[in-house]
């Protein structure tokens, strides 16, 4: 028999999450059924969503303690039930965490081997199409506006505030320490405030003159607050996640000026969840490729060696550890 | 000489705003200057925006205290000092008020006297505007889907409702008292939920039993939070005024669920001004003309009599005691 190694999501976290709320669990693996696949995994991506799932019901159902921690994945078939994959194929989709899946055909899908795997579960999987579109469908930047991404170090604010800069953008990135010269620096963004040191706001107006027409959340909380109040009339807020709020047991309420601001500035905030894109998903990837290949877009990624570590990088994603998009190396 | 009474803005108001934020004021009626109108007011138009005007700088500079209060009116030209207007039209402008105002030709706007004069300054005027684009360009309201407007019997939600009504929707809106029945027998929306009664969000829930697409929010604070939580997935907010935190000195933060809900759910929320419309103005007059004669849209009208009593009608509008557009008849 095959040993499946799993990391059970065992105890609710109270605030932080990090190892205690996790288990490893060894089983058997079992045959895939008729029409599934089984799959071995090489790569598991770190969300931060995964801690808001603890929360409660999102745009999936919540997470209950006892089941095989959620996540999504890159692997090899091992065996299959399907006409439609073979051993050997590459595949990515929600494995979970364990080494071991077996899945439904209809839930996978294969990519071609000419890409780098780490890009497939980066750059040109959910990471950079939540990019593309927030920022192109959803923040709609024209060129010489001004755009601010939070999270900018981050797998997709990384690849967010690039697709601005190719937009023609004036581009501001909030992150923290080291990763404010490395945005600049190493992906192109025009500035970068760091939300950990002194006057904030002041620091984000220094970088913003000319104030700020889209607004690329993946924060919420009080780096929100701040972009309100510095939003430019007809102001574009894409909302694509609260990580502030996600790794808490007590949310804070929502930004001062809500809706004030949006009246009188006349802004429009809108939440957007990357699946509903999918329909135009092969223009995106396309899109994502070339920039990829024409060497106009990096596609930084943070590799942790070994599926033991899982729990710990899920933390240290937390703690702001990571440059791009943070990864675990199975096998 | 033609004596001119004025309400001047005397004194910031602590909380709520009332008789004592104004002085009656007579002066001379100065002769219009060159290219400018001489006009008697006979109507002038009460807002809650007003109130908004008093705490800072909104989509218009802020009100000083010493000003002649600012608002909207419709009057008739007693002297003309351009070839546009005659003695004798009917226009509209920003007046202030006052029983006479001499303004730039340019600001006028000439009405048409087939109309009711408390018409051109309701549902043919910028209420009726307001509820037109706002729920038509900014709420979407597609035919089936569930509706709701808050402050449900004042100006701008009496006309938004029905106008949901006319897109095909079931129409649920938000007021108090006696009003409840009234915006359901007389104006034709599908229920009402009393918001100072009991347990405001299970009434909610029963009167939208399969949720909110579309909430045209008059309000914020808490019935916008009590709509956020209740909102379908790919909903809208069409953010037309605040009216909760208008007369107070201490607005609340905003809405739990922001951004969280907004992601989830991926809502769209987005502030209007009904000025940035104007580009198709004559098309939505004439069409609110039309509903109007062709007794589709109810029109209703709370007219109070003498200029006297304006700073005590915009109390008793803050109070809830109007029924449609609040309006003073001054001469």
């Amino acid at each position: 028999m095959t040993v499946n190694r799993q990391w059970i999501y065992a105890r609710k976290p109270n605030a932080e999450v990090g190892p205690a709320n996790f288990d490893l669990r060894e089983v058997e693996t079992a045959p895939p059924a008729p029409g599934e696949v089984l799959v071995r995994t090489t790569l598991l991506s770190l969300d931060p969503a995964s801690r808001a799932w603890m929360q409660g019901a999102t745009y999936r159902s919540a997470l209950e303690p006892g089941d095989v921690m959620a996540g999504w994945g890159l692997g090899e078939v091992v065996q299959s039930n399907s006409e439609k994959f073979a051993a050997g194929d590459l595949v990515s989709s929600e494995f979970g965490w364990q080494e071991y899946a077996s899945l439904p055909a209809h839930r996978l899908t294969k990519h071609d081997k000419r890409h780098k795997p780490e890009h497939l579960l980066s750059v040109l999987g959910v990471t950079g199409l939540t990019a593309y579109f927030g920022m192109l469908d959803v923040g709609w930047p024209r060129p010489g506006e001004t755009v601010l991404v939070s999270t900018a170090a981050g797998a997709v604010g990384s690849i967010a505030g690039q697709i601005a800069k190719l937009s023609g953008c004036r581009v501001v990135g909030t992150t923290r320490g080291d990763k404010c010269r490395w945005i600049v620096d190493e992906l192109g963004f025009d500035a970068a405030v760091d939300y950990t040191q002194g006057d904030f706001e002041r620091a984000l107006k220094a970088a913003c003159p000319n104030g700020i027409d889209v607004y690329f959340d993946n924060t919420g909380g009080e780096i929100l607050a701040a972009a309100l109040r510095r939003m430019n009339v007809y102001g574009r807020v894409a909302c694509c996640g609260a990580v502030s709020q996600y790794n808490t047991a007590s949310p804070a309420p929502g930004p001062f000026g809500v809706p004030g601001f949006l009246v009188t500035k006349r802004i429009r905030m809108e939440g957007f969840v990357v699946m509903d894109f999918y329909g135009r998903r092969a223009q995106a990837e396309a899109a994502l490729a070339r920039w990829l290949e024409d060497g106009r877009l990096k596609a930084p990624v943070d590799i942790v060696e070994g599926f033991e570590n899982m729990p710990s990088a899920l933390a240290d994603m937390f703690a702001g550890k990571n440059r791009g998009k943070l990864m675990v190396r199975v096998g």
